[in-house]
């Protein structure tokens, strides 16, 4: 098989072949290797990582990228090398494999509440000459921070998180208790960083337009805020945002600081549903294996302990399937229609390939594909290389880590 | 915080005590652990195995119980100690990890299809002194088990698996690909074992009339395809029947030899809103801390990377939510609604807890959240220990095998 293998498809309006070409996923040299695997492309995977740094770089905002998406030491280096300022975390575990790497500042964007793992990730930034900086919503997170702090005799910097309408953490912005926390903050010990926000319901937006709909909210929410703390006397150091659609879909970033996108270096099928990029972009796949078949369906050998059951980002499900399977065979992708454990059921729509061959598969969520798998692929003009996986929760238990 | 905890609790229909007692998930000895945690209660566990090993020896089949759910030799362990006469699998390096534990016979339930990882497991049990059983619903899959036994220069036992109405893998029992593929292997090397199915339709079935009725269909098949079999001159030494379901809500086991629930270990809300267990009966929870908290939510720091989004087995899902929270704080459970990856969103409806405070999760579907843990924590009268998640993905990639 290969890509200029003859397309059997049968219905369906045929896209043109460019578009159907840097629509596929990569297959070369994946044909050889055991599935079901992660595979990245690399060309791919370079080509998010630049477009990004370009969009901080022409925004004048520094670059922390989320490295939930790969937790991935050699994924954090390349985003390093192309000029990010640090990385953003979202477990303490995460957190602790990235200082122990030395990555710095290391921002934790995540509420702890108790001293213990503070005092933990302190101890250790420390130790590796890393800056580590916290999120506190409330006056028991501030609480346990100072505490940690002081557990490990050091400072801490901390952001306030504001909801800018996720209503998942954050102050609410129109409520007094972000200008409590900040006197608190400016009172204690620990050092007032500014204000950061993540508007998650980017991915619930539907379309571009709603996307910058979101990011404009975001960015005004903010700028209110650092006016009514700036009213108090206080000073807002840095103001930082996150999510890939409201980063890729932005109207410009006056008053902003920094982003944290984290999704963007694989992108996946919501990105491509929101209309944010093409499938062109997206640089991870699932191989997998047709193990049966029936009337309706191919059964493959990548099911929801590989793909996961998830729809979209923070149960914006789409309601599309668990992921889009492309085949070398055929001229258009087919849908992944249910999931068991370790088979997914793939809509046969017509077509008829055979038990033992490919398919690759774009998933909706990348960031959960990951964190599933037990290594990565990368694959690089036909060649293919392990990219080890290092923030597992599993290497954060068996190192003891926060 | 004790089960004895005044209840704060304003809405809704208060449970007699008794019976909310008995729903609620263990809380001894829970509160002075870090989160997020999956706790197994060790009593109930034990209780779970009990009740499913007296089905098999009163219905007179052997029990082969799935390790697909737990992955754990200690669990596998208290199975066999109660009369399990194996143990069946869904992956290679699931079986792999139980063959070199010594758990023999070792059932794939799940078709491989090419020779490499035929001729791995071979060999491995070989090793091991195990007996090692695959399933084949196609003459790929056949050719691949002789190919890979000839590799190991040796035989290998052969299920033909038999779609009873899940129509996931298995051979049509309408058709002649069961009879085809008998007589191939009553003329190969390989050596027949007899026919095995999977009704995981039940956990679509809505309640336990219609796993009953999912039972009987399954059953019938099966002795029908057997029927069938003999009138070619095919005796079939085994009949093989799984899913948790179908066997709570039996109707007896005529003609059946052997069975292999898996998820009866654990149970799960799933279980519950099918109508085959009480809450009383789940031995899995996972326990979760408060970090955040807004109007309408408590934000809890289990989120989809811990709880998974699975909505419940087989994409069957209830659209009740990701999980049940519970609180020693409350007289019912709350519901979590949402997840992001690192962040439960638990609705609040009402009630008054501190950020800080924890609840304990009853999730959708057991089998995976134990998938996504690094470890399991049993609690037994209050005493924690450690509870090794042995056959994962990453411990089987590490370990270089199949």
């Amino acid at each position: 098989m290969s890509r200029r293998a003859k397309r059997t498809g049968s219905s369906g309006k045929a896209m043109s072949i460019t578009a159907e070409t840097a629509a596929r996923p990569a297959f070369e040299g994946v044909e050889r290797l055991e599935t079901p695997l992660v595979v990245v492309d690399a060309a791919r995977l370079k080509a998010n990582i630049a477009r990004m740094q370009a969009i901080a770089t022409d925004g004048g905002v520094a670059l922390h990228p989320h490295i939930k998406t790969h937790k991935s030491l050699a994924i954090a280096g390349l985003q390093r090398d192309a000029g990010a300022s640090g990385v953003t975390a979202s477990h303490p575990g995460e957190a602790a494999v990235f200082i122990r790497a030395g990555f710095s500042p290391v921002t934790l964007a995540y509420p702890l509440v108790r001293p213990e793992p503070v005092a933990r990730l302190l101890t250790l930034a420390g130790e590796h000459g890393v800056r580590v900086r916290f999120i506190a919503d409330s006056m028991t997170g501030l609480e346990a921070l100072e505490a940690g702090a002081a557990k490990a005799g050091q400072t801490a910097d901390v952001f306030i998180k504001v909801d800018v309408g996720l209503h998942r953490c954050g102050v609410d912005p129109l409520a007094e208790t972000g200008i409590a926390l900040a006197q608190r903050l400016e009172a204690s010990l620990l050092t007032f960083c500014g204000l950061l926000s993540h508007a998650g319901q980017a991915y619930g937006a539907g379309n571009v337009d709603g996307i910058r709909a979101v990011a404009a909210t975001e960015r005004r929410i903010l700028l209110d805020v650092r006016e009514r703390l700036l009213r108090h006397g206080i000073e807002v150091p840095l103001t930082s945002v996150g999510s890939t659609p409201s980063l890729i879909a932005n109207d410009g970033f006056d008053g902003i600081d920094e982003i944290r996108p984290g999704n963007y270096v694989f992108f996946d099928m919501t990105a491509v549903r929101l209309g944010i990029v093409g499938r062109e972009s997206l640089s991870l796949a699932v191989s997998a294996t047709i193990i049966s078949r029936n009337r309706d369906f191919y059964i493959v050998d990548a099911g929801s302990k590989t793909l996961s059951s998830d729809l979209g980002a923070h149960s914006t499900g789409s309601g599309a399937g668990f992921g889009e399977a492309w085949s070398a065979e055929l001229d258009r992708p087919l849908s992944v229609e249910k999931l068991s454990e370790e088979h997914g059921m793939v809509a046969r729509k017509g077509s008829d390939l055979e038990i033992g061959q490919r398919l690759l598969i774009y998933p909706n969520h990348a960031c959960v594909v990951v964190n599933l798998a037990p290594r990565l692929t990368l694959l690089d003009g036909g060649r293919a290389s392990p990219l080890a996986i290092d923030a597992t929760r599993r290497a954060d238990a068996s190192a003891n880590a926060p």
